[in-house]
């Protein structure tokens, strides 16, 4: 008997492997497929001879702690203490799983909304609580009519995604006013605020739950340094939350992993001064750019794009297929691996959306886009 | 309300912390302080300007798999298929935990012997299920009355470390008749073996759950690099499971990390085909050797140590505080950091004995043996 009898293995484990079974252009699992900025790979090979090898520990490097409180403090103004309130994880993944479960009991609920990225549910269910999950509006707003509806003095957490993995979308202030609302009705709500693409936005500057001070007492702010940059295989993010919760969150993280990767720490903590994190906004939004207009030439109709390295697009006028089919006769047929959006809901809602990831090289991008052209 | 209220921070944490805060020399938590390999270094600074910053597959990087099916086939004339039965770890302790999550269900009781290694109870009070905590006898063998007397029909798992951490006890051949017998009583049981330290035993060859194939369709190895290859901070191990029982620990890893750092994998892997993993017990016997001539010039009594890094000593013959304390003063007075065995039991058993890291360059050791002469 599983304990998670309905969850199989990961869509971005299933296309990517199908990508390369196909020897297709992998526009599906995120990850660029540019070279890393040499002067942190320079940095990893020169400590590789030094003395870096042993346990970090377990909260995190004393010298990245302190300067991802610095960071915090320059991107949005917010004062976190480097010793309390910070916590370097496994990959933001190991972030939300150690989130959930020191604070998620048994029968108690947690919001999340649909399309969700994947890794949310298992921890709610290995809890023995309850997802609760509530869709998006069709332009991907958040449905705060719906969400107060059903939150109740068993509501936990609300998991938030902001930008939004799979689509790209970002949350305005009133979204948040709405957040503070649900927050004044329900006391002993938490929210968990998903940001690994904080700063991958577009036109609007990224608004942050760093932003509302209302909210700080009772959010943990979950970030990347895979996404920020680019080195998804480090497996490296970090988590912010009020002592009261972090205490908790740390109770469950020294068992859970214990710390994480040393060398990788000290390389980043080092990169820090001397990265900027600021221009990543304007990176990915010229990637995006050149991607739309290439797709344009499709048939494909390009949703809005504004954060993540994620671009959806409507099949609709092409074919009546569910987008799991389509998107699998994509990788088969035409050499172009996405990520159907159904895989995202509770109810596999098929709007006909696929995912492109666009963090990839403008030659890679070219040859999609003349593939995708024959469609 | 917390999840685990009586859970605190890990004593190897506080050791390593007041360690340092006394300018101590630090024998409490395990880590080598001497350099790592430079051939695994060196192929580190090489791979950090490749490509191989992103995502490794879910599983592992699938040449290391590989290789360590090789290498178990080698070790123990076990074949384990690299695909199914093999997942890289974020350390053991993430293989220990994911193990427990995917496996064990509220109200299931798990069995561990004590002194037992502080990770596997919060796993378990996570799953809303029982530690079942039964002693080892006074020479640290398996209680096997004992154990016989608790396992019930609920019993869904037992927890085996050997080499054991911290007392340096090894298994014997009857031991593992004693686990068949159990296993027959209760078809529903799974073994989860910690052998970490397999390859640091000294006079006796280790013996594995790989070398009883009666029991392999029902147990979990879990392994670590960073023992075997010095590198703790790397953050990285293994876990060796038949396919039904794995199939529901990939589910839950791939929503706990996804996967774990793609450059430690590859480099490993490399590295692999040039270390002798064998020549390991030797190397950490003469330091055992060593370290215990040093001791026998001081007033601890020493107990025997078979395998791991680790030395327990007794000091009764100088002392009646109890072992907290008694460490305590150690490292504030004598300037040398060691970790109580006490901490060990959930009664908290006070055998007046503590446990030293004896992973450490002679120079460390002799100096640590110097301060310990004032006892
Ligand atoms: C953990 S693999 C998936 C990477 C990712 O964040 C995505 O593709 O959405
Ligand atoms: C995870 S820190 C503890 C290291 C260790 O295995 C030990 O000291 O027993």
């Amino acid at each position: 008997m599983s304990k998670l009898p309905h969850i199989g293995t990961t869509i971005f484990t299933v296309m990517s492997q199908m990508a390369t079974e196909c020897n297709a252009i992998n526009l599906s699992q995120g990850f660029p497929n540019f070279p890393v900025d040499k002067q942190l790979t320079d940095i990893v090979a020169r400590l590789a001879t030094q003395n870096v090898h042993q346990y970090a520990p377990m909260s995190g490097y004393p010298p990245l702690l302190e300067k991802i409180s610095n960071l915090t403090q320059q991107s949005y103004q917010r004062v976190v203490n480097p010793k309390e309130d910070i916590l370097i994880t496994a990959g933001a993944t190991e972030g939300i799983f150690a989130t959930i479960q020191a604070l998620v009991n048994a029968n108690e609920e947690v919001i999340i909304l649909d399309p969700s990225y994947d890794c949310y549910e298992a921890p709610i269910l290995l809890c023995n609580a309850k997802p609760i999950r509530i869709s998006l509006n069709d332009d991907y707003t958040p449905n705060w009519e719906k969400i107060n509806e059903v939150a109740n003095e068993k509501t936990k957490l609300i998991i938030t995604n902001n930008p939004h993995n799979p689509t790209g979308k970002t949350w305005t202030e009133s979204d948040f006013i709405q957040l503070e609302k649900l927050a004044d009705s329900f006391p002993n709500l938490i929210v968990l605020s998903d940001e690994v693409y904080e700063y991958i936005t577009f036109e609007q500057p990224h608004i942050s739950i760093h932003h509302r001070p209302k909210l700080w007492n009772r959010s943990i702010t979950v970030s990347s340094f895979g996404k920020s940059f680019h080195i998804t295989g480090w497996k490296i993010g970090y988590v912010i939350a009020p002592e009261h919760l972090m205490k908790e969150i740390k109770k469950v993280h020294q068992f859970l992993v214990f710390s994480v990767n040393s060398i990788s720490q000290i390389a980043i903590s080092e990169y820090l001064d001397i990265v900027d994190v600021y221009s990543l906004g304007n990176f990915y939004q010229q990637k995006r750019d050149f991607f739309r207009n290439l797709l344009k030439e499709t048939k494909l109709q390009l949703l809005p794009c504004e954060g993540t390295y994620f671009q959806v697009a409507s099949y609709a006028g092409i074919s009546n297929e569910d987008d799991l089919t389509f998107t699998k006769r994509l990788v088969t047929e035409f050499g172009v691996a996405a990520i159907p959006i159904s895989i995202f809901y509770a109810n596999e809602k098929d709007a006909k959306c696929i995912r492109f990831c666009f963090a990839k090289d403008d030659s890679t991008l070219i040859e999609a886009a003349e593939r995708l052209m024959k469609l």
